[in-house]
């Protein structure tokens, strides 16, 4: 092998080293286990998927795909996210006269990425989705349990932002008259581009009252008052439902006893395409993007032959250890040095000691170069070396 | 989507519903938590690598790959094993001054299938690499950490089969005198094919007493008394040492307490050419195929630039779950299901219930279109329908 890829990794491919693998299994352990106490269910799908079952489906851009050829000519994908695999299972296997299932997953996904240094391209999502249940309760629930999860993970300084993918195409397209349009101004609120968003609507030959509600729109962030300025900017059937949506949540969120963490921002837009309703971003505390999203995805679930309701989110695994900070150190095993005349005694000695549910190395003497440096990793190392009798303990 | 994609799976890739996905977390702890016990500390590894890096260096062959193309034109793999990465990991991050490194892994590997209805394509691998320790004392750690992760899993029924991959290529260079003929020779070990070994020992232009140290290979199978035999077979000074190592490696299984459970077997013949000692096979009850098997590939860590030795053992999760049989069915949730007016009710209900870790389902009455097989599903459904104090409990 040349020495160039001696020890290389694929742009945006990462190793998970001890400390890092220990601090993710405890968290992912937390969250896991709330949501199987809200009565979720884990499932995996393969790491492999056909392009045509869930490239397409999965609203990631095509160019973060990896893709690959199978022996019969067709392309796989490496999964780009859950959600669409999710949704073929429960269409083909478990969705049974139309009962709201509730799954769980926890598992990479993969999007290729264009430069070093930049984001990594396999990172682990946990998430939940409920299918089958087109109820405002089931919206809520997502909310509720994404907050349940990571209180449980240890998570205390965080806040959602919630809006609806409805009302914004709705206020949009009854403004601007056609979805292109409506699509080409969302995109700078996908980006977050308000400054861009102004200068837009500026430029468009409407109505000073009109650009003065995409104006407005923008102010639609904050507490519960936002709805109630909301009503004032539409006109339309679908768009006053969305806000009944959001009104309805809002009551349930009470009921929770949750309201506190919801930060109404109906500018609110994702990038994944397939939402339909409610929509949700969590930002924790000095992480500059959402550690995770969700939302109402109605439409996904036709494409695999089931007309009903779904809504979902995903946790960012990575991102929410970001979001705890650095927790203390992992524990260090102890270690039992031998050499072949005591040997039974050290596989006793560890034996019992491992029952306790201590971390023991028990280490032949003659396997080690360097004994200072070999000891130092060890809470305490006993040698049990030699004759009986003369053993010592650092 | 063309209805034929839209359920359909790659060749040998599964979905892992809920039942088995809870059995197999349930094995996956019990053997990881044995592991740390023992003092490995886990790692996770890129699922893709360079093929430079990692897929030659894997011993999988080369049509088993899954190989794609990133952006600059190198070709990538899906990992086939884990004790390549492990290799690459530990030569360049973890191994400092030459300590014995002792590492754990759970991961994903991947090898294409040629046939529909095959072996899987994707499949979980649990695993322990010891890195940095020549002795045989650490060969024997692997098969006696085996079998206290086997127990700790539950199985009981299992026994290792334990051979020396350098016992044989020396017998087999000394008797027909080159390494390519020891190779086809070794082809039917490795394929089992004792009927085939006999007849291709009996074609071969050898004297009458190198085919009758050729057929009396085929006995060293058994207990401890097969190591006095395989003496009388041999004259080298490495065919030597490797009866030693095996000697050596029976007396510290003794120390254990796990003697009973070995079961040489000097015909054993690893398809994973970078063996170099020790290596074992791990049988289970009515599987008829190894469950896990591990070795000693000193040669490996040299590919990444270090020279050392490192002996390691690897177990597929779904073979064993295979051997340990099904077990008890998982638990049902139970489910509260509330009509809006009482939700915050049912909000409180369901919070104390999964406060005492029971699994409790939250669902609004009206996202349910079929009551009765809604609460089948249930261990119990509380309703909070209504007016208050009109509860029943089925």
């Amino acid at each position: 092998m040349s020495r160039l890829f001696m020890f290389e990794k694929p742009l945006g491919m990462r190793d998970t080293l001890p400390d890092l693998y220990e601090r993710k299994q405890h968290v992912r352990a937390a969250v896991e286990s709330e949501m199987k106490r809200w009565g979720y269910r884990f499932i995996l799908t393969p790491t492999l998927e056909y392009y045509e079952t869930i490239g397409e489906a999965s609203a990631i851009l095509d160019q973060q795909l990896f893709k690959l050829l199978d022996k019969e000519g067709h392309t796989l994908v490496l999964r780009p996210d859950m959600t669409a695999p999710i949704a073929r299972v429960a269409a083909s296997k478990l969705l049974k006269e139309d009962l709201p299932l509730r799954l769980g997953y926890c598992a990479s996904v993969f999007r290729s990425q264009q430069r070093e240094g930049g984001r990594p391209a396999e990172f682990e999502q946990i998430g939940a989705e409920c299918i089958g249940d087109k109820t405002v309760s089931a919206d809520g629930e997502m909310i509720a349990l994404s907050i349940a999860s990571l209180k449980e993970a240890g998570l205390e300084n965080f806040q959602l932002s919630v809006g609806h993918s409805a009302f914004v195409k709705e206020l949009f397209v009854h403004i601007l008259g056609t979805e292109e349009r409506a699509r080409g101004l969302m995109k700078y609120l996908y980006e977050k581009n308000y400054v861009g968003y102004r200068e837009h609507v500026k430029s468009l030959p409407l109505s000073s009252i009109d650009t003065q509600r995409l104006l407005s729109f923008l102010e639609l962030r904050g507490g519960q008052e936002v709805l109630e300025k909301a009503h004032s900017l539409i006109e339309l059937g679908q768009g006053k439902e969305a806000i009944g949506d959001l009104e309805e949540l809002w009551g349930i969120l009470v009921d929770y006893g949750e309201e506190e963490r919801i930060f109404f921002d109906l500018t609110l837009v994702s990038h994944m395409s397939y939402y339909t309703g409610i929509v949700f971003e969590i930002y924790a505390g000095q992480v500059g993007f959402p550690i995770g999203s969700g939302g109402r995805y109605d439409g996904l679930l036709r494409k695999f032959g089931k007309i009903t309701g779904a809504t979902g989110f995903a946790i960012r695994l990575d991102s929410l250890l970001e979001a705890l900070g650095e927790r203390g150190e992992s524990g260090q095993p102890a270690c039992i040095l031998f050499s072949p005349e005591r040997r039974k005694e050290a596989c006793g000695l560890a034996a019992s000691r491992r029952k306790q549910g201590e971390w023991v190395v028990l280490q032949d003497i003659s396997g080690v170069s360097n004994l200072d440096a070999c000891t130092k990793q060890f809470s305490d190392t006993v040698f049990l070396v030699g004759k009986a009798g003369r053993e010592k303990r650092t």
